[in-house]
Formats: C-alpha cells, sequence, structure tokens
C-alpha cells in the first residue's frame, strides 16, 4: 500500500483566509480549521492527508501542513520549515526525539512513544509494550503513510511487533475505517505484563481497549499507590486494574475492582496473582452506578476510592450530560469512602475543564453530604507531552479529596 | 498572654448583608469580606479575632467565625456548627485530623502540619521539622490564642520545640507584628537536616526564609529528580538548594545552584556534603537575571534548568508586571538549555493564575527562539490542602518544558 498522493517535495500550496489567525500558527497553534483556509476547487480535490505548503493571505509560507479536506481540522502542522520533505527521514527524526525523552524518564521500554500533536506527529499515537508497538493512526496522513511510519518506527526502537488499532472515535471523523491489524512481525498471542509503580498489569494488545493499556494515569497510580499502605481500596472502573494494583503494590491490605468488562477483571486478577498478592483482590463485575449504590445500601466502606470512568463529556454536546454524571459519580461513591479517607475522581473528558470537573465533583461530595480537601491534582505523565498552544491535549484530570 | 476576646460560648452574633453570597458560604466559601458583613457599631468594636456566631440575614445561624474589624477577609469561618466552641479540645481535633493525614502519606515527620483553611485552622501555618514546628498565625485568631493553640500542638504531635514565625506578608494585612520567638522549649541552635526525595536539605528555622524549607515543591523536587540521571542541572533561585540537590539526588552528574542569598547557599553547599555529593555541587551567588544573562554570554548549557523565583505577582495590582517577570525568567533560561533539555518554571504568586503563567512561560521561551512540549504541570503536594472553594490557596505552579 502506498500514499494516493505524492509524499515527495514540492507540494501544493493551500492558503489562508485573511480571517485566520495565522499569528497563534506562527507561535506553535497546530491546527488550521476547515473556515480559515481558502476552500478552492483544488484544494478541495486533495486527497486527505495530501501534504501542502500552508501560506497566509499574503501568500508568505508558514509550513508544510497535511490536510484533510474531510476533516472540521482541515489542515495539521507537521513542520514550520516550508521545506520540509515529509519522508522516511523526516518521521524517524521525530521518533528518535520522543523516544530520547521517554529512555530519559523511563527504566524500562513501557510507555507512550508518540502523543500526537505533543511529539509532532499529528493525529498518531503509539504505545510501547517492550518488544511491541500499537499505533493509532488517528489522521487520515499517518493512514496513508503507515508503511513509512512503521519502517521507521522499527528502525528507531528495534521492536518486532508492530499492531495497528483503528478503534479511536476520531478516527470517523476523519473518514478512515476501523480496520485493525499486524503491520510487522507476530502479533501477541498473550498478554503483555508491564511493570508501573510496582505493580504488574496484564495489557491484551488485540482485544483491550485502546491500546490495551492506560499509560496516562502513572502518575496519578503513583499518588494512589503512597497513601495505601495498611488500608482499603476501591477502584471503580478499573479497566485491568489500574489503580487497585498499585494501590496493592503500595502496601493496601486488600483491593476490590469494579468493571463492567469480564475480561479486563480477568487481567486484573491475572496482574495480581503475577505480583503475588491475588488473595488481597477481588473483583465485582457490573455497572458502576449500579454497584456504587448497592454498596452504599451495603454500608461498606474503605479507605480510599477511586473512580475513572470512561469519558462523559468527550466533545461540546455531551459537557452538560457528561458534568453531571460525574457529579453522580461523586456522590454516589463519597459515602463508601472511611472518615478521613481518600476520594479520587478522575475525568478523561476533552470538553470538561479542570475548573468544570472539579466543581462537578465537589457539588457531588457536597450533595452526598461530605465536604473534602483537594490534595492532589493530578495530569497524565510526562509520556503524554502537550502542546502549550492546545489546551485539548490536557484530557486528563485526577483530583484526589481528603473526607 | 491571655486573648482580649472572650473565646467562650456564647458569642456575639454578627450577620450577613442580603447581597451576600450566603449559598456559597453553605457550600465551604470560607471567607466573608467587609461589604458583605453588617457593620454595626458593635461588630465594628469587637477586638481583632474574636469568635461570633454568623447569621445570614434571614438570621439564621451559619457557624462560627472569627471577625476582625481591621481586615479586608472581615470574618472566616471556623466551624459551620454554630455551636462549636474554639477551645483547646476543637483545635487539637483539627490538628489530629491534619497530623493523621500526613502520618498516612509521609515516612517520617517532615511536612507542613497545618496549611491553614485548607486543613481548617484559618491563616494558620504549621510546618513541621521532627521534633520541632514553625507557626506562622497569620490570622488575629491564633494570634491572639497562640498559647492554646501551642499547647494543643505540643499535645497532639509530642514535638519539643515550637517556634513563632511572624515574617509572612499576610500578618501585616490582619495588623499583626512581625515579632517572632520561641513559643515551647529551646531554639534549635543549628540547622535541621530534613531528607526529602533522598535528598537532604539544611533548615534554618531561625533566621531563614518563611519557616525556613518550602515543603510545597516536594513532589515538582521529584520530577525533576526523575529526569535528571546523568545530566547537569541548574537550580535559579535555588534557595538551600531545592531542586538541585533533588537532582543530584537522582542522579544528577552536576548542580549548579544560583541565589541571591550567600547564607542560603552555604546551607545547600552543607545539604550536599551531607549527601555526599559536596563535589557535585557549585553554587553562584548574585542576581538570578544578571547571572542568566551572563550565562547565556558564556555559551553554557545543562541537561535540565530550574528557575523557582519568589513571587512576582503576589497580588492582583502586581499582576502584569508579574507576568512580565516570569515571560523575562523563560526568555533568559530557554538559552541555556541543551537541545532535548527540560526546562522548569515555577511560581508561587497567588495573582498568576495557571493559564496566564503557562502563557507568560511559553511566549518568554518562544522569545527566546525555542518551542517546547509541556511535560508536567506540578502543583503543591497533599500536605498543603486546598479548599476546593479557594482557588487561591492553589497558588503553587510548576511548569516543565522539554525543548
Amino acid at each position: 500500500m502506498t500514499a494516493p498522493f505524492s509524499t515527495s517535495p514540492p507540494y501544493p500550496v493551500v492558503r489562508l483566509q485573511p480571517k485566520a489567525n495565522a499569528r497563534a500558527i506562527r507561535f506553535g497553534a497546530p491546527w488550521v480549521f476547515a473556515n480559515e483556509l481558502v476552500l478552492d476547487r483544488r484544494t478541495r480535490k486533495l486527497d486527505p492527508g495530501s501534504f501542502a505548503v500552508l501560506e497566509d493571505s499574503a501568500r508568505t509560507p508558514m509550513g508544510v501542513v497535511t490536510v484533510n479536506p474531510e476533516s472540521k481540522i482541515i489542515a495539521r502542522m507537521m513542520d514550520p520549515d516550508p521545506n520540509a520533505a515529509i519522508d522516511h527521514d523526516w518521521i524517524a527524526a521525530r521518533l528518535r526525539r520522543a523516544l530520547a525523552l521517554r529512555t530519559r524518564i523511563y527504566d524500562a521500554p513501557f510507555y507512550r512513544l508518540i502523543h500526537a500533536e505533543g511529539d509532532g506527529l499529528p493525529g498518531v499515537v503509539i504505545d510501547r509494550f517492550g518488544e511491541a508497538c500499537v499505533i493509532q493512526p488517528n489522521a487520515a496522513w499517518s493512514d496513508a503513510l503507515i508503511e513509512v511510519l512503521t519502517a521507521a518506527l522499527v528502525e528507531v526502537t528495534g521492536v518486532t511487533t508492530v499492531l495497528k488499532n483503528a478503534a479511536g472515535r476520531t478516527r470517523s471523523l476523519e473518514g478512515l475505517d476501523d480496520a485493525s491489524g499486524v503491520l510487522h512481525g507476530d502479533a501477541p498471542t498473550e498478554a503483555v505484563a508491564v511493570q508501573m509503580n510496582g505493580a504488574v498489569y496484564m495489557a491484551d494488545l488485540i482485544e483491550g481497549q485502546k491500546t490495551g493499556l492506560f499509560y496516562d494515569q502513572r502518575p496519578n497510580h503513583a499518588f494512589a499507590a503512597g497513601l495505601s499502605r495498611g488500608g482499603s481500596v476501591l477502584d471503580v472502573f478499573s479497566h485491568v486494574g489500574g489503580f487497585g494494583l498499585a494501590a496493592l503494590a503500595g502496601g493496601a491490605t486488600s483491593a476490590l475492582c469494579v468493571d463492567g468488562s469480564a475480561p479486563a477483571l480477568a487481567l486484573a486478577e491475572r496482574g495480581a496473582q503475577a505480583m503475588g498478592r491475588g488473595d488481597a483482590l477481588t473483583v465485582r463485575q457490573g455497572d458502576a452506578f449500579e454497584v456504587l449504590t448497592a454498596m452504599a445500601q451495603e454500608g461498606v466502606q474503605f479507605d480510599t476510592v477511586i473512580c475513572d470512568p470512561p469519558a462523559f463529556a468527550p466533545a461540546k454536546p455531551a459537557l452538560e450530560k457528561g458534568l453531571r454524571a460525574y457529579e453522580r459519580v461523586a456522590r454516589l461513591a463519597a459515602p463508601l469512602v472511611a472518615e478521613g479517607g481518600v476520594l479520587g475522581l478522575c475525568s478523561c473528558s476533552h470538553a470538561a475543564d479542570l475548573a468544570q470537573f472539579r466543581t462537578a465533583c465537589v457539588r457531588g461530595i457536597g450533595r452526598s453530604g461530605r465536604r473534602g480537601q483537594l490534595i492532589h491534582t493530578g495530569a497524565a505523565g510526562p509520556d503524554h507531552p502537550q502542546l502549550p498552544q492546545l489546551a485539548e491535549t490536557g484530557y486528563l484530570k485526577a483530583l484526589f479529596f481528603h473526607l
């Protein structure tokens, strides 16, 4: 498979409307929206993912972009150098820079290697699990150049397996299909054991959610682990045991993981067994809201309760409803926290900003009749770098309250 | 010395104006401003610090407050129970709750024990250094009840020394003097060795800045330590070596501390010696802006540069000037960061919020000709709990950029 468009310069030219914020783009804003670009016939006919030289309305070149006429984000900045060629070497250089940062921070090759715009590869997410990488090519250019990207990735990292995960919600916004598959090497036949914060997580790279494991919560897992010693922990929306297993590694006496997915809970149990703490973990499958309600009726309490739900407000239209759902989680979870205990509440919703999410949490805690001090405001770890100009990339919020 | 006002109930009554936001106070907002309270002659004549029962404009009791007619913050909520008696036992209960949280999180008794409103003791800051505590009684009530507070503190913690530090800027806003002294036991004759993140800090509890050491940066020190292995580190506005010594503990090959205070730098050197890393630390005394400028001319670069200046924007009137100073720090520091290195920029300014500070930093980095990814947004550690209703208590911001 090769790209349906020419990947070698000279690239066609696309031009900003006079009303577009050229200054913001010069200062690093990475996106051009459809109403900011001159949509002449030639631009509209560009193949999704095509590279082009972006000019401002005065015809000054601003850099190389990737254009997708089918997306609201019609152009994404690839390189502020208008003479850049987006080829194997260019991609490899970005991968090397990203790898150097991770190698500096982490002892073992388990991390998000590429966090899209934050690592200079727009729309591309790559998670690394030792000798395997999982790519989410969520922008059209990366889908078209997937072979070049895979070859550069193998060259730079030396991994033996590269998988493609096409399940991301954002791919449909780019007009891309949802066909996952093996890009290089052999698909793993077993879940991969990942060590983080002293815990062991079993990641299913083929059938799991997203790329199989959520690396973004690593610093917040560590925070939870640091206050769990000698206590009981409830991990709601646990997936493969993110907070629960971290708490066990931090010395929790027991952890209860609640999730809707039986396969995820089975992986959590295998993780606990691999840690030699199989006896300390129990799981409960079911709808989290129903389980929280039932537990309140049962009158059980925990020293630490953490709720890390899926994105209730992934985009603006779902914001109000999403904030109500976060408030409800807080209201249902707070009664399960023992006096003097800690409640951790997380959101991975792009649309809900920190202040809105905090307000929803405080309101929910208040409605349960409790009050809390805020002892930790966490974000994603440093393997999820943000472009400072793109607040949207700061999606993850973790608030810990002392009740 | 005893309080000039009655500390036992029944307390006098003060009343909210109809325009005051009673709802916010019921939901946990801890402050009443002067224009929100009925200022009858009796209220105006209350001794600074006096306890009173706060009523809403419909005469419904809302809790016990401490009143200071000399302060813009005319009343601070002590207890939402209008029948509460603010006495030794009440204070001891708050101290015990705060101590339980710290004991849960920290292995050793070195932390901020009381973070004012965040720990339910309005205006009171207490830092613990093993067997010694330093109190900053920054609200009138705590100055008046300092003996009760000291006795409760000794009872709850068992510390042998309690010092009073009256140098805080906020004391003058409350009409309080700046007389520091020894409240209990004997003043330490030597700097205290404090272990944090594997580093050793020498804290001068008598002559040092604030209480002698800044515990609030602990998690951000840890972050810096985690990316310093094998690299060189520049710590500007280092005080007693906060980031520099943490980086050495994390495996940095060398650290250079820059500060205006020779005594602080001498303590940094003693800390490095206590860590067995005396050879790896160098210090440079001088104005940070001048030193940064001189270093750029010298052409030196470091793998990690961290700037943790004093509050350039402590209050709203200083905001614009303060933001310009933060931008200047970023602009001067960025050229000293090696390609692929990390720049850490901190602000402890109440008046500059996170978005404003981030914008100033990004602008300064941009003006230096560099670009950065944001890899860490840090706040104060969990021994600095925030009242979620009081955004002002979230003063500390630490941004780390990969350049």
